[in-house]
């Protein structure tokens, strides 16, 4: 799998750019697989800072980001969390679902998102001025909507918001190609039964199939999966388990695979 | 009881295999004891692979996952838990009932997930990328209504899904013979009295048996209970503890018992 | 108080040492008091092994079953749970009140009650094979209506069940004589007091007094109580704090005491 | 204040020691202040027992009842708790309002209040046969109406139930003279009070006023405080702090104080 | 400021100092600021008692109050906590918003306010038995309507109730200018506002403001605010968030101010 | 970014100046970013204190504060936590959010509030005396709706309160040119279109744009985005999630923005 390759949607490489360079963090939303984490992994390479990653959870204490005393040799000595290394070495520090981390977790980012730029250590009564190359960058989906938490609108006033979304039908059969190495029809196949799905989908209230769950499909197909096999096990299998909302969807499928481009069916 | 036989009810097989080729995560979805288990082990055997395997519960950590530090002589060192150690020997790391455990422990499966296949130990400071054969399988009864929780959308689609579902009654009948060792008529009649609570069952909304319980009360049939009592003390005691409904299943047991071919009731 | 003898009521003993043999775990179900703790007692003794008892309750974790790291000569070393020395002993480890348990400490018993037959102790990185000698026995109330808690149906499919009952009243008479010693006419006057309460009880939706109430207050008039004051200390009193309540159950009291062979009474 | 007296009220003196010389375990209830403490007081110099008493609150563990690990030297020692020690001892083990308790930390007690009479210790590894003079003795107030908690009928199935209630007006009366050492009538006139605003308070669903108040309010007007003021600060005020109530209870004591023999007014 | 002024509101002194030489505990009641927490440093200071002061909070655990084993030196030492250095010292041990303390953590005060006077450090394995000079005080506000906690009726029956209030007009105008220094006639207008603003309250169910805001708004007005300016900060800002409220209420506050005597208005 | 600059934007550095020379407690009041953090440090440099910032939340704890015992070499000392250390400091200590704090962290600042103006230290059994020079400032923003949590009226009015608005449009661009750099055209057309925003959100119920906003969008425009992409990513995103509120807000933002004065449009 070619994990450094990017496909843009807009303007988001520019302004993620001009952020940086303003020393402002920034926040991308979208649906899943819509190429967030890749976004962050491409400015990474293209502004030359290392990217440390975190996957937020309710479960995340702020002493999990910012670092905590351990015992080494009988003796309590402070160990730095990953956003404290990333702060001192000027990386870009990459919050994964955010929304998702305690609220409480969050209040140490207050300091580091504006004006001052600063990280307090609290229990360690250390103060850690951000250097110029320091970023930080958060993602969450806004359109999962069972979910029961929110961001706070005074946090996400903080940042440079970056809305993002799927790629055109032409692109994403495009990027299948190039990821998962299999022809262009079966590719524009897989799109379109997706495409029939997220359209179908508005009725069924589920997070649509992203371009992740296509290259996997398409993954399956390469390895001598059938076409519908790939789709029933990475594009309708996940999106629901009752039967009848699946036997509707599966109907979808088989129509839209049946109405595209059929000449390389295995 | 022979632990390393497994009856194949479709073409999961063949997908399980595809996906491991692909280094594609798989999650089983189907009814208690339909045999989720056994495929794993079975696949571990066929793919030359060690599986581990983790049963999910409402208290599992993250750091039950991953490992934790545990002080010895006095320091405090690193101890890689079961997952960590599964990515390292590039083994197949089977989560069983998912489902169960809480979300922010999953975090730490979604860099495995995606294109990264990667372990983040934030706490060690260590980053584990996984070997080729490593292989993520979970698994959950998505039938069991009662449950409360969920898994998250964009958790499913990071997985090949392979529903799994009991296997037709003949068949059922020739596992029960040959795990348990009995008569095949007497195993058609505890297959007959499954079957009969499986329909009768919808309209309880209770757990259907599973082909665990029939060969569970096979076993009592093969150490001199009777049919009549070994299904009420493995089919139908489990289903429900109320007296009025237990009343009406006993019914349909006795019925489906003397239904069916009778020549070696004991 | 004799503690060894076992009162059977229908063909548990048999079922139970089938179970034993084909080494399947049981399930004793059962309203309080009715002798489900002195069944498994008694199947220890028949059997020969020695029984582990664990009262399950809200706080029992997994570690309390299965064990933990603890701190020795400044070092940390692994000390088994009782679940892992009964395993390990080959013994019978009875789960008393199982429902009580938290549902994640009850996963850890999943890979003991399938074919498996074997404890994983993550933490410590051992893998036990139960011996052929090793049963689990759990027990609970399905009757107590007020336990918001509830056993999974796919727990109790588990299991091979047996539901048990009271005595009939002879029977319970000649229990509560052979074990406080009295004259079987007021054994007989307590369960006939007994009875009317469990029969009026079905109006008040309250757990109707048990065998072991009747024992106890048997015990009482023994010391030199009076019936009726035994019986309102041990049968009543316990029932409910309402006084209207306790009013209309002291008249069943008085009339069935009074109602009875009388010839003993002090 | 004299520690050491207890008004009887009904044959409590009785089944208690019956209770004990039969090894059961008692169950004290009864409203706020009505002796519960006193009688389990008198009972231990009675038997010639010493009592530990346990004041049940919502965070005893069990770890605080049987004992625990604690570090001593760099090495982990076990420290029993107040019930092992108690158990030990052969004394009288008193858990007052164990209605407080969760009922989780209760478990432990199953194994003592049956046949067993034994304290499992599963951490330590020990089991604990209680001698025959140990007695365990449970406290609650049933009355308390606005307690979300309840016993669960199979514990108090477990104990003999002795129901306690205040004392008729004259004993009542000489109590408070024995107690705080003031004029007869004075004490009559405070019962008086308490006993108007007992039979008002069923309207109103407070928890009555005590013997313990009185006494209370017995000891003010020694101190030189005046009726009113010390009914005011010790019956009246503690009941409610709405103001309409108080006002109307103030009628209620201030007529009930004039209508009874004033002679000893100051 | 002057700290050891007290400006008493009726006869709480005197029953306050009869509690004390009855060794009974005391309970003080009253809104937020009329006083409670100043009488018990006067009274500490009258009975030449020194006074210990824990701020009650949810969190507060009955180890915070009793004391806990700390490592000192490798070993486990037990500390005591505030209320066993009260006891064992002889002190006042004043209990500042017991309300809010939980309930838990109150029940090692119960034989501390019975008969007993003793503390039992369950966890130390200590018994200490109260010295006369020692005395229990607690306090609450029972018009905090918002609170969700209630003292439990039969801890309240533990205590002498003495129910605090606002003092007169008059005299808050005199304890304005003993404490600020400032003008009578400023302090009278201070006070009209107050008693305007709490008698328009009633229709706002808003806590009415205290003293204790008034005597603040003195200081800023002896620093060179004006009376409306100091009115607004300290009146009416911490009263409500709502605009139209706040505006509802600066017109009483405005009319209050002009409607007194306004001959040293700054 | 210049940041020791603050725009004053009515009588709150008197106020606050005041307040700090009595020796009073302030509370700051007033919407996301309209420059309450900035006033505290402003406030700090002209009284030549330093300042101890605390961003308080859910999980903030009193030992966060006041601080706790820690392991060194073996042994165990206190190590003070940072409103400690501005106690000691005698510097202005700000808690910023407070709302956000636990009500039982909130509890030590009770005697740092009034007349006594003493941090009590329970558990290292220490009692700190503030020295003159010591200031407590708290804020939060009452118009945050959605949030659960309210202050205590009693804690409120420990405080003189000062609310904080936004400032008026004309200072607004201005403070926009002096922070970014941009031409005071382009900074009065993002103010125009916060304004309209503002106005219309009214109807949204959402957080309204804040200084801070603009001003973060000014940078962007400084970087070379379009005064649309600036006001999408910054002002409308962080806004709402909504496609068709999102929608409306950028008709709103357009007009606003051509409405204005264009001549500097890039």
């Amino acid at each position: 799998m070619t994990t450094d390759t990017y496909y843009a949607n807009g303007n988001e490489v520019q302004l993620f750019e001009q952020a940086y360079h303003q020393r402002l963090p920034v926040m991308l939303t979208g649906p899943t697989g819509c190429g967030k984490t890749r976004l962050v992994e491409h400015m990474g390479a293209l502004l030359r800072r290392p990217v440390v990653t975190i996957s937020c959870h309710d479960d995340l204490t702020s002493s999990d980001l910012v670092g905590r005393f351990m015992v080494t040799g009988g003796d309590v000595v402070w160990t730095d969390g990953p956003l404290t290394r990333a702060v001192k070495a000027g990386a870009i520090c990459y919050l994964d679902e955010v929304v998702e981390a305690r609220h409480d977790s969050l209040a140490v980012l207050h300091s580091l998102t504006d004006h001052r730029r600063t990280l307090y250590l609290d229990r360690a009564g250390e103060v850690v001025q951000a250097p110029e190359t320091f970023m930080l960058v958060c993602s969450y989906n806004p359109a999962y909507r069972s979910s029961l938490k929110e961001l706070k609108p005074s946090f996400r006033q903080r940042f440079v918001t970056l809305p993002m979304a799927y790629l055109p039908p032409d692109r994403e059969a495009e990027v299948i190609v190039a990821e998962a190495g299999i022809d262009l029809a079966v590719a524009r196949r897989l799109v379109a039964c997706a495409t029939a799905i997220r359209t179908a989908d508005e009725a069924f209230h589920f997070e649509p199939p992203s371009t992740r769950v296509l290259v996997t499909a398409a993954h399956l197909v390469a390895a001598g999966a059938t076409e519908l096999d790939a789709a029933e096990a990475c594009i309708l299998a996940p999106l629901s388990t009752d039967g009848a909302v699946t036997d509707g969807l599966r109907e979808v499928a088989v129509a839209s695979l049946a109405g595209a481009d059929s000449s390389s069916r295995p």
